[in-house]
């Protein structure tokens, strides 16, 4: 039976209805009947060929969560009925160091979901089963979608760099990224501070974790906090003043890019010479993927949504682009 | 008694013969009895003021190897006659975070030992005795002068980062610092390769304990190495490709600047995402001076020396600025 979707036809294009018939269920694939889908910025990014990896008819979506509708013949941990959700990345090579060693996020081979493959704006995605995580019961559909990426993107650097409630973070941007990492951030006891452009989500932002908040257009906010923070997390894609965030850091400190800005960094080497680092972080294994999800059911994170009929996408799609959405757009199905 | 020194009487001077009055021997301080001092790129940089920090009359020299010959009233760790090292900091607030957790190179008012007071190139030294670092009997004075400040700058990023028997590490630059590098990144047990400008420093370089020697003026000879090192360390203080190192690293390595090249980096974040980390490391703190001397001792880590007497210290010095040392220049007082 065809898959219903909603695909660019060709790069830049709005979203149309668009089905596609399923390659055959591979012994290790399931099938997941979709209920909800996140939109992530890197949907747009790869609608728009922003990394020429794009191809087309290109259905985007890669927070998805949903419930098995079928099992190949080799699949043994899930059955249909059960939730699952599925990330940016749908299967890896299975052999090389980093897939051995439940790093497949690193695997040079790794297979994102909607690139060259078809994502999750559509009425089901067929995947290979160690890509399908389980679902705690604590978390409704809607909320752990944006989990399956944003939400894992800014839990693995906190938890790769071992955070805890000796670290003062900081977290640039609060956004679909940002307002998962101030709860995360929390969670791992850290003294949290957020940093953004909009001066009005203040008080949400210390409703999701915040103890200290910084309107960054305020001249001078950022440069008086010298010497403060272990841990810097950026969400943002934008160029950002960065010598001011390194000379923020203690000894030791980090910043930690998660979103990645257009423009170089041009920093200078002298400040990190106090064994300050500037990191990069890439989204997170699926042992990551299936702790993450525990950690959120049992502190309670989850992604703030604005819900969209799929049908809707293009709206949706739309306040993504002009980042209005408060904090996670998300599809259902 | 006057203390004989060699001194810069005015920023970017030859040094003259020049002596001065110590200060009185505080309660914990020692005084040492120079033997010989090693000449490092600072002493250059300070005596051209090309940090803003110096203040003349300036007497180099941060690489201090001697015997003790008087103790303060509240010294019990050393006798006269004991042989003693002094680096890059002479002192320290003893009070702060870093000082109480031993990390005394980390301190807000860390005291070099030639800023604002007087350094090495001398008969005489009077500091804290906590900065006063014993050396191991293995380990000849002339040769151990340079561990204590190219040695130990080498040495903490290799230790901090946990480099060991797994990890593929990069020297870059074979000169003061690099060539305690390769040695001691061969005592961590790791893969040693080798970047040098200088092609005919080859077998040298594998004689210090490099497997792979790199030739960067070969076209495309750094560019070929993309994903192969853990680690890369840059001792070299010049503007190089940088993104062709940061290409160079596997998922999860670093690229670490203990040379502060004159540029900014002009890195973009994208090929970070892959968990790859720029960091920067400082010299390092007395407890861990005392254990890089035992390393060396253990391993037969050595500086390789060119010996002037301390009359001779303008020809040396200007061997140091024209790099034709090969790969240390000590002074025998």
């Amino acid at each position: 039976m065809p898959i219903q979707a909603y695909a660019a036809l060709n790069k830049g294009q709005p979203l149309e209805s668009f089905s596609y018939e399923p390659k055959p269920l591979a012994p290790h694939d399931v099938e997941v009947k979709i209920s909800h889908c996140g939109i992530c910025h890197s949907d747009l990014h790869l609608v728009n060929n922003d990394w020429g990896m794009s191809s087309y008819p290109l259905v985007p979506g890669h927070e998805i969560t949903g419930t098995v509708s079928q099992v190949g013949s080799a699949v043994t941990q899930y059955k249909p009925g059960q939730r699952v959700g599925i990330g940016w990345q749908a299967d890896s090579c299975g052999e090389c160091e980093w897939c051995a060693g439940g790093e497949e996020n690193l695997c040079a081979r790794a297979a994102p979901t909607c690139v060259g493959r078809h994502g999750g704006f559509a009425s089901h995605i067929r995947v290979h089963s160690r890509f399908a995580i389980p679902i705690p019961d604590a978390l409704a559909m809607e909320n752990a979608a944006p989990l399956l990426c944003a939400g894992i993107t800014v839990y693995s650097p906190l938890r790769t760099h071992r955070l805890g409630p000796n670290s003062r973070v900081g977290v640039i941007g609060i956004g679909g990224l940002g307002h998962l990492g101030l709860q995360f951030a929390r969670a791992f006891g850290c003294e949290v501070t957020a940093f953004s452009t909009t001066a009005d989500k203040e008080a949400e932002a210390r409703q999701l974790g915040a103890h200290h908040f910084v309107a960054t257009r305020t001249t001078g906010a950022v440069q008086k906090l010298g010497g403060s923070f272990d841990f810097i997390l950026s969400t943002v894609t934008a160029d950002l003043p960065w010598i001011d965030y390194v000379n923020a850091l203690r000894p030791y400190g980090k910043l930690c890019f998660v979103g990645v800005p257009p423009g170089l960094l041009n920093l200078p080497v002298f400040p990190l010479l106090a064994n300050k680092s500037i990191v990069g972080s890439n989204t997170g294994s699926t042992a990551g993927l299936r702790e993450m999800l525990q950690v959120a059911a049992r502190h309670g994170v989850k992604a703030q949504t604005e819900r969209f009929p799929l049908a809707r996408v293009n709206d949706a799609m739309g306040r993504v682009a002009r980042n209005e959405v408060r904090y996670r757009a998300v599809l259902e199905v």
